[in-house]
């Protein structure tokens, strides 16, 4: 699009976004947003319909965490209300998600009418929106309209968080004033400290015996994976992720540790985590699921940890110094060393798979998944045990593992596959869910089909909340039968197979390797008491904490 | 339950529920709310498991408007966040629907851990739910708790609207204070300006020539039907309903006028109505969609119009005359009248239906469905044409047309049908739907399989968002090929029909009447340009307002 001037204030919006990289909107039009959606279906970026607006949400988040930046355009009220837990979601995981919310005109809200879609005071959408997002704005004056779009960009962009627009309908053809917005979020790093922090790490580094670097995902969302890389090779130091850091670095290097996770992870990363006599902690936030519910050791003598913007070595404290900085001048400064990489193993395998007649079992389907992971796969978890299960599946590149792996909303994969597969196209996702989250979002696989997305869906069948089944059972955890194999019947183009055992997998499995046209849809039934081995060691925890 | 004293913050609250007569909870299960599941399903309440957190709650609403309170219990962020849109709904509808939150403990809270669902500072999402409740509690102190739950209880039942509840996990089971609440939130008239309101009013009804009652949501949510049919028997007054308010009113009596609804309702009511020399309007609430966007043409000076805690009538004003009262009064007062029943039809049919060979239509279909309608049907209509075709569908008791017609949210119908099934099983859900519609929340139609219910869902499948194409149309309205009618290929327990000719939906429609064990799914294939005669007129009245 032209930088055409003057120009109205839904063109600057939509100029905008293509600038910050984002080329699609997803959403299900409502008749506030209608004439959006008309300037949207005439400009270079596409619209991706979706069949709720929650589901626009999740595969906007989805599309952002490999793209850059993700948008969702809906109406008012109905609409907008309808994405605030994907949202919410967006938010807790830092994935910057546009919410373009369309609204009842200026004019029209002056008279304060009771008007379809109003369920209080015009002001409380955004009211709801500022708990859930870093910036917001309502384009009602054209006067600022320009700026305030410039403005809550470059903070999802900066905060990598989500941003709430709400455009009125009367707003949208007004001419806008778009002058140059020049103020940068970006904070510098006081060089003298960033020297100061750099040079300790380095002497910590050299004195260690057994160093290791624990990358999360703040280094993810900085896009700090090309530098990250850089220092582990030329420091020769091994590397874990957490849970939520998961693939910020490749996973097949033989650098790579595995996810620390504290008691819930695998043990020989633990072991190995916990053994070092130094810890470079680069991009970590220490939620509960990253640090296994609080079950992490690690010595605070030997950490040195690095966010947004401070570096704390020990005990003390350099302000002001950026994480991106920190990471990059290491990357930089640190001198080739010659280390040998640790042995922790390749994560878990299933020998011997497919085995006659053998009933699947989750600990040999993950293990099974492990070795036969195409390498163009970007792996899709939704929340529950599926979750756990990929905790052992190494991925073959950076960033091609997402869930919501901290604020663990259901219902996430299915959607986030759908924006991940529109930003990546020469990539495959592989989406692990439960039949409770699938029943709750696996109708968007529709949209998948439509679009004729090669998406494999597998489907952990144990016929019910199987997570919350491990801290506390009742029969409130049961869900009822659902035959999802049979989804194509409903939604034309979706291959899909019921599989009991090993054999039932492997053909299914392989069947969808070669499907490039069309989403495959595996239902694999699992006895309701065979949990993944991390979930076995998180809920004993969980249980411990509210009983 | 026995008045058990002392007794737990969990154990009042579900006492007071069932003292509010809510005897079902609908929801998903959670790990914050766990430990309130488990005391559910010990209690005599029944935990009614849905598919997703939002159709748990559009199913209370269903319950609420049946029964007279509805609740949900969900777990924290992930789960009530999910409810946002249908709790605004609930709100903007006037329905009392109970929200219940899990929460993390006051204690965990304390020391602002990041905990898993945590999307912000704890404070949040009750602020949140400030903004789409009458009333909030957090129960995080046992001295106030069993109070705070009287007065939450008590806000829904007399404001007749949704109220938020937040447990932490662990004030479960602390045992709270149970002091009687003795606040009333009900006001009373003043006896003076109450007996001068009525005597006025029949007054006015003596001298008129053409009286006329247009009753509205309010005399439906204050439970006024029972004074409102004396009334109409008594004065001999011929009643109409808005579009939120209808089925206020028994719709097959000779007193019976129709849906007013200015320019978009059936064309004799709107003469018959707006040529009255007297207009008592009865709780109608002036919103866009009962004005059919304020085309309603009514003579200030033949309008007596109360609400809820006034009455106006012509241009002057009696404070504190509530509602209930005004009408309880005129009912008992107003002498018995001889006047005859205007003739204004009895709704659309469709003479010769089902022809043979005739492609089935939106037209015909209503005005059969207006002849065939079984007695003991309850219509619930999903927002759409559907919404618009119901106008002219006369239910046959009252109370049984449930639709979210103000808010006009999507996805309403099917949850809604299993909450009123629920609240009433005598009685059998007929759900008109859009396919729009049907692909955001239909298959919550799996729990009424599960259960048996006898629900019956009649897809208006035009292949997109029809009210929008009136609007504006563009290749965003289109929706992709479902093939409903295999719903039980994948849900076992639903039968289903294709039809595209009325003598299809007719075999279809018989076979659904005799079905008594599970519910049946009818897509009905209707031409994308075939909109209801209501959607004609209300379509292009929005069209002329956008552009």
């Amino acid at each position: 699009m032209s930088e055409k001037n003057p120009r109205t204030i839904a063109e600057h919006l939509l100029l905008r976004l293509q600038e910050h990289g984002v080329h699609h909107v997803f959403g299900v039009p409502g008749d506030y947003v209608l004439r959006f959606y008309q300037l949207l279906s005439e400009s270079p970026l596409t619209h991706i319909g979706t069949t709720r607006e929650d589901t626009a949400a999740f595969a906007a988040d989805g599309y952002a965490r490999s793209q850059g930046m993700g948008a969702i355009a809906v109406t008012y009220g109905v609409g907008a209300l309808s994405v605030v837990n994907a949202i919410a979601g967006a938010n807790a995981e830092s994935s910057p998600v546009v919410v373009i919310s369309g609204a009842p005109g200026v004019a029209e809200q002056q008279t304060d009418p009771l008007i379809h879609h109003r369920f209080g005071p015009f002001t409380f959408q955004r009211e709801i929106f500022q708990r859930i997002t870093c910036a917001t704005a309502v384009l009602d004056d054209p006067l600022t309209a320009c700026r305030e779009i410039d403005r809550t960009l470059e903070a999802a962009r900066f905060h990598s968080r989500p941003v709430y627009i709400e455009l009125p309908r009367d707003r949208v053809d007004t001419e806008g004033l778009p002058v140059p917005y020049e103020e940068s979020l970006d904070p510098s790093s006081d060089s003298a400290a960033l020297a100061e922090a750099v040079a300790e790490t380095l002497a910590h580094l050299q004195q260690a015996q057994q160093p290791v670097i624990i990358a999360g995902v703040e280094a993810h969302r900085r896009g700090l994976q090309d530098a990250l890389a850089e220092l582990v090779l030329r420091a020769q130091v091994p590397v874990a992720a957490t849970l939520t850091g998961k693939s910020v670095v490749g996973e097949r290097h033989p650098a790579y540790l595995g996810i620390y996770e504290g008691a819930m992870g695998p043990e020989a990363t633990r072991r190995y985590v916990e053994s070092a006599d130094m810890l470079l902690m680069l991009g970590v936030t220490l939620n509960d699921v990253d640090t296994g519910i609080y079950t992490a050791k690690l010595d605070p003598n030997c950490v040195i940890r690095a966010s947004q913007n401070e570096v704390i070595i020990r005990h003390h404290r350099f302000a002001q110094v950026t994480l991106a900085d920190f990471v990059r001048e290491l990357a930089t400064v640190t001198p080739q060393a010659q280390r040998a990489w640790p042995d922790v193993g390749t994560g878990m395998n299933a020998p011997g798979f497919p085995e006659q007649g053998r009933p699947l079992r989750i600990g040999r389907l993950i293990g099974h998944l492990n070795q036969s992971m195409p390498s163009d796969a970007t792996l899709v978890s939704d929340t529950g045990d599926c979750l756990f299960a990929a905790i052992e599946l190494r991925v073959h590149d950076r960033t091609e593992f997402l869930a919501s792996a901290f604020y663990t909303t259901m219902g996430f994969a299915v959607p986030a596959a759908l924006g991940a597969k529109i930003a990546r196209p020469e990539r495959r996702p592989v989406v692990l869910v439960g039949d409770g989250a699938f029943q709750m979002t696996g109708t968007e696989l529709a949209t998948s089909a439509r679009l004729g997305l090669n998406t494999i869906v597998i489907v952990f069948n144990n016929a019910g909340y199987s997570t919350e089944r491990y801290i506390l059972d009742g029969p409130f955890n049961d869900i009822g039968e659902w035959r999802f194999e049979r989804f194509g019947e409903l939604c034309p183009n979706v291959e899909g197979f019921v599989v009991h055992t090993e054999e039932e997998f492997e053909k299914a499995w392989q069947s969808a390797l070669q499907n490039q046209g069309f989403p495959t849809l595996i239902n694999a039934h699992l006895p309701p008491d065979d949990p993944s081995p991390a979930m076995r060691r998180l809920t004993a925890h969980i249980k411990e904490r509210i009983s």
